[in-house]
């Protein structure tokens, strides 16, 4: 092979992008929700080595996956003050937000910026989350092929100045189908690949009958539920479409792994019991753990077999 | 008077709408997220005295602001350790949520079923929180006439099935004005009323330069914020709609109370330091608090008058 072609062989790095000609211009960008900044902070020394971030809702939720995998990559200080800022090889961060499409795109905003800022590189995030299931087993994990809005179609729309900007929903296939085999080689727990509706309200947004306001019936639920899964939607929760559009735009390799915690077919309410709620919820963080282990694994092999060249 | 006219002269106790006939035949109504339930709580016994509810996002404000207002009219244990269920004479609570509209309406969804299930009457609802100003000196409050969405029509859209929903965001205009008249007594701050922006975004929903994404220039950002203003729009923020909306529909007295943070024609970022934004955020508490301190006293005056009568 002559260079040219070797260099075309070989997968390039690829950096976090931001589309926002006003950066360059700023002396300070202040990452607000972070507290960080650009003049306050050097980010590539902070983050540069950032290569894997999980990000997630409950704050209980962050916290068990932080404990969880610092023991399973047998990291120095699993009980660290900066538990999202976790140094190791192949360094990850993990970020908690708060629930739904505004709080998690804020969180989003301020990532992208900080991993750009940083010079990261063949960045891999993954949203660690729950969901209600259609006609699936309570505690199945989904991964998400497209994220659908409530008219079961593959978009975000993002108002800019009043106007609406339809956005692209895809998420990373081939990443679905590793995580997909990972959890098939864990044999654990069962996981889907399905699409996944993302809406903005809880209650009535996802025809559920116990708000404080219903103004359909269990059949007009029913019938909703069932189109929904004849588009392929087989879970519904509250931040997968703002999160996949985000993460196409920045050219981040994405995933959504979300377990089910009930099956909307069946009721709208949680009622199994906390311990079976919270066993339910660490699904996604072994996932997305293993995973993880497996691909530091095969990056130590890499580099066993070229020192051994 | 004869007694019908005497029944149309005193003013009625107003209860707590849901508009929702599942309810009646549920066994149990689990709210969840306030881990909560009518099978598991005596939940009239616990909450049926309540008249005041502020509600905000972050945990910090909420925090301070439960402080301050046992300290300011004397409860027994400021120190409690469930914060938000204080007991008193005319009991307020008090809910902390996430950011933006999907986290505030879910807490709604349950909040107004906790105060229908506990039989509360008269109750007003106080949303306290942060926004960014258009041509207001940072530290404003702004008490909202209408909240608006990004197209400055007083209106929220709500999805139901699929199909698109518009709800009223019309807020209490007598409580707006008792609130702006205790403010001129306290003398302490500047207070307005205007008509408030909630955007599902931060930063392109709110014509910000500085996010991941911006496609527009400052000249587009300085045009929309001119339209706004024009339409009578002084601040923005991310959950008025959907809180005017949904207290409308259960007939709770509401007013919404926010601190502008910085003035979004000069410039984006969160420039100040903590501690002079902490001190604007306290702005709306301590109006509120001395708002109900005054229903308090008018209501001891009251009590003691018909009691020397």
């Amino acid at each position: 092979m002559n260079p040219e072609e070797e260099k075309r062989a070989t997968p390039c790095s690829s950096p976090v992008f931001v589309h926002n000609p006003h950066l360059d211009v700023m002396k300070d960008d202040v990452l607000y929700h972070f507290g960080l900044g650009t003049a306050t902070h050097n980010l590539p020394a902070m983050f540069g080595d950032v290569k894997f971030v999980c990000v997630g809702g409950s704050p209980w939720r962050m916290k068990s996956f932080t404990e969880y995998i610092a023991a399973e990559i047998r990291m120095e200080d699993p009980e660290s003050e900066y538990p999202n800022i976790c140094a190791g090889t192949d360094r990850y961060a993990m970020y908690k937000h708060g629930m739904g499409i505004p709080s998690i795109a804020i969180m989003l905003h301020e990532l992208i910026k900080l991993l750009h800022h940083a010079h990261c590189e063949d960045v891999t995030i993954v949203r660690i989350g729950t969901s209600g299931g259609i006609g699936l087993e309570p505690g199945t994990v989904v991964v998400t092929k497209k994220s659908m809005d409530a008219t079961f179609l593959p978009k975000f729309e993002q108002v800019i100045l009043g106007k609406t900007v339809e956005r692209n929903t895809d998420l990373d296939q081939c990443l679905a189908e590793e995580l997909l085999q990972c959890s098939k080689e864990l044999n654990q727990f069962e996981t889907v690949i399905g699409n996944t509706m993302c809406t903005l309200d809880f209650y009535e947004g996802q025809a559920r009958l116990d708000g404080a306001f219903c103004s359909y019936t269990e059949k007009d639920k029913q019938d909703y539920l069932k189109k929904a899964s004849e588009a392929g939607i087989c879970n519904i929760e509250m931040e997968s479409s703002v999160f996949a559009a985000m993460c196409k735009l920045s050219g981040l390799r994405a995933a959504v792994v979300c377990v089910t915690l009930l099956d909307r077919l069946k009721g709208d309410q949680m009622n199994s019991s906390h311990e079976v709620l919270q066993s339910y919820q660490l699904r996604p963080q072994i996932l997305v753990g293993n995973y993880i282990k497996k691909l530091l694994k095969a990056k130590a092999g890499r580099s066993c077999n070229s020192a051994t060249v």
